[in-house]
């Protein structure tokens, strides 16, 4: 186990999602099992270095989460979490303001937006209604966390480290620091932050408030340097404030805004216990048991950012170009149902289903099916089948980062070759060491899979190897290390 | 009329359409009608006063086109136009790589990247068929057109001016160079040129080619000033190129290319005359006969980019939010058919069909229907709407300019309100005249219709006015006279 990070101050973090759900079992008793999702799964292998005083704030999900919350009359939660305790802050919202700061604003309309997923002649309409969630729903859950973290922020002293996550809180900034000027502000946005022009979809005031929020933290920060400028970008266009594109700072309001990029990468170590822990390895055997010569993996979401049908349509196009693999290779495809509640995504898993059973009814027979579809949850399958693939797939059509890429090699038993995305933010570290692929060109996908299939081994190897090597080195601690480090210099700077 | 345009040596002109279209008339004979579409009547308004020694360098449209232009065995043909002469290069491609090059390449996939239309889940889809219409039709096209413009040139002496047009001929400029190095190479894109993301849809190789295909120009226009900046950052971020955001240039193989700004504008002295002739007055008496005290207007070709289904949605706001305004007023939509074998295209027509089924449906009795939709290719009928509408909705999602906004208020004689979208190339000049909404914004724009019906008279009359100065004011022969300034002036430095 690493030693504990030396973060200097209180810490605040704060996430939609936090690190416990909380459900009532069967005897009526109440249970928490671990919160679920990438952000989450690489902040609490954080947590577990994280001194005691740290707290994380984030939504009570649950109805029981809401009844524990409740319990501890606004107070943090110390939650055991395997030999260390983490400290809970659960911020209640009112149910209809939860439904629209969540399933309105943050998903679809600023998740599309930053993905470039609209359809933009038919959708977004910006109506009444959606104003009306941007006030009521995300402004106001937004405000409501930022009274909860200046709490916090006064409970420690008033001098703390605040640390939001992601697009669902642009607005929570602006509140803490007009109540606790002591504090130091710092974004991380996970997704990708689109050039001005994309902004462009929200009406001025929308837009230009959401960039203002994000401006009230002393540093905003992305997974990669294109995003990072992508972002002071939108600052000179969209709000024409002066930006210097060599330091990497904007100035508003007479304070300087750093950008910073930290790409983030995998609790290493957690994750090869999990990699080599009894459940992952019987579902490894399971599915050994039904492999061909060569398979092909992909694990995602099924979010349309992650270009499912696109995918399979480069495997239709190389089983049509190489017969000879007819019987040999199997494309097992572990997809995450996800927001099946918006009308987008219930049609999104539709058309995947539809175009798997055309190619597996075009190419395949009684005794062999190409392609092997999964719609369900199973973080541990999805690991086993990582240690068993020749050939990952991940071709987002755009992608903050993409922990798959990461976990892939590092559970592969294989010498298995990543395909990638030259559009997902892994790209940048993992580029060199994988096929590259262009989302939307399916005929070089399909000579990438079949690059991969029948590459020399050694090569296979080698490039298996170097990517496990890059993984390793830019560990979860060296990410959030390199945070802190910045958080000190620009600290003490000012 | 106008003084002849002094253009200093001789001129050549592309574009895909032409100035004239070639038919075979009921008795035999062979016809000819002018050329279709705003970039065809800006630019022939512009050779009334070109020099005789211009040759426009076009597409063969027709059958007829391609006899006639085989008839005159790939030389210029002299064509009556009014009280001119216009000399007309026809340019016979083989129909298969027309087709590939207009409706594979042309449209849909540039126009869409340009004005960010793909619904990027599901397309485009970059397949070996699209490889090979890129190289089999849109390059092969291209080049033939750089075969026939460098004949021109060599025509004129070897020294010429080559203004080459829109989104069609990107991959004109290369060719023209190299065979002839003492042309002057200006490029007009009359769409919006997006971010450099945007550009992110094409793989690498073709994205390249086509920027570097224009940087074979010595100059790279466009209609306004941030669509100049995008193009120069996207040769910075795409090609890695030194760029000058100040002098606005970008340097390649040690030349310098410009880019530059020209926001085209109409053929006043013409398009007054048309809109006060005998067939516009029959027209206008017509659609007079039947209005009721408002009439709203739009005018658009059926483009994914004009926001036509926006613009009924807001309409149909503005019914629900002012019932008093029940039978008091009328929506005239003048539709001029596109596209139509495009499937994305049919598909919208069918949408504004729908649409305003339902809303006449919802709204209207059998005396009064507050829709009307004309689906119809009617320019003369268009003008005669522009003299008689209260409010003129140009909504676009994106566009280059949209002379719409232009053509409107010159003709209106009811100091009618110009709405207009903040994306359209119109909007930096008028935007300060109109009332600019936000084409995803309904309930803004439902306000904006409410706000232009009932204004003060005297308000409305001033923004009418203001319009039309600035429109008289930019007209065509300054748009021209700018560019072969600036022509000149880059000439003489190099």
């Amino acid at each position: 186990m690493a030693e504990e990070l030396e973060v200097g101050e209180p810490l605040i973090l704060v996430s939609n999602r936090g690190p416990a759900q909380f459900t009532v079992g069967e005897s009526g008793s109440i249970e928490m099992r671990r919160g679920a999702g990438g952000l989450v799964t690489a902040l609490s292998g954080l947590t577990r270095q994280l001194p005691d005083e740290c707290v994380w704030v984030c939504s009570a999900m649950t109805d029981t989460d809401i009844e524990v919350a409740r319990q501890h009359e606004g107070k943090p939660i110390d939650l055991e979490d395997g030999d260390r305790w983490v400290r809970v802050r659960m911020v209640v919202s009112e149910a209809e303001a939860y439904q629209r700061f969540y399933s309105v604003i943050a998903n679809p309309l600023l998740w599309f937006l930053q993905h470039d997923l609209w359809n933009l002649s038919r959708a977004p309409n910006i109506t009444a209604d959606i104003r009306a969630a941007f006030e009521d729903g995300y402004l106001a859950v937004n405000r409501h966390f930022a009274e909860v973290v200046a709490e916090e922020v006064e409970r420690a002293g008033g001098s703390a480290t605040v640390m939001l996550h992601d697009y669902h809180f642009y607005l929570v900034a602006p509140g803490v620091r007009e109540r606790c000027p002591g504090a130091f502000l710092h974004h991380f946005v996970h997704i990708p932050w689109p050039q001005p022009d994309s902004w462009r979809i929200l009406p001025a005031d929308m837009r230009e408030r959401l960039v203002r929020g994000l401006l009230a933290n002393d540093v905003v920060a992305f997974h990669t340097e294109h995003d990072a400028r992508n972002f002071l970008f939108t600052c000179r266009q969209l709000l024409d404030l002066p930006v210097d594109f060599d330091a990497l700072t904007v100035t508003v309001d007479e304070r300087t805004v750093a950008a910073r990029w930290y790409p983030i990468s995998l609790d290493v170590e957690g994750f090869e216990v999990l990699a080599g822990s009894p459940e992952v390895l019987a579902y490894e055997e399971r599915l050994n048991n039904s492999r061909r010569e060569f398979l092909i993996l992909r694990v995602d979401r099924a979010d349309l950012s992650k270009n499912i049908l696109r995918g399979f349509m480069a495997f239709d196009r190389m089983l049509d170009l190489h017969p000879d693999l007819a019987g040999r290779v199997t494309f097992l495809a572990l997809v995450q149902p996800s927001r099946g509640d918006v009308d987008e995504y219930a049609d999104y898993a539709e058309r995947i289903r539809r175009l798997v059973a055309d190619i597996n009814l075009k190419h395949g027979h009684t005794e062999w099916q190409p392609v092997a579809l999964h719609f369900e949850d199973n973080y541990l399958q999805a690991v086993a089948a990582y240690r068993l693939y020749d050939a990952l797939l991940v071709n987002p059509v755009f992608d903050g980062m993409n922990l798959v890429a990461k976990e892939g090699p590092l559970a592969n038993r294989r010498g298995g070759v990543l395909i990638l995305s030259e559009h997902a933010g892994a790209h940048h570290e993992l580029g060199a060491f994988a096929l590259t692929v262009h989302p939307f060109d399916i005929d070089q996908q399909a000579d990438a899979l079949y690059e991969a299939l029948t590459m020399d081994p050694q090569r296979r190897q080698d490039l298996h190897r170097a990517c496990v090597d890059v993984v390793r080195e830019n560990d979860l601690t060296k990410w959030f290390r390199a945070q802190l480090g910045d958080i000190s210099t620009l600290r003490s700077r000012s």
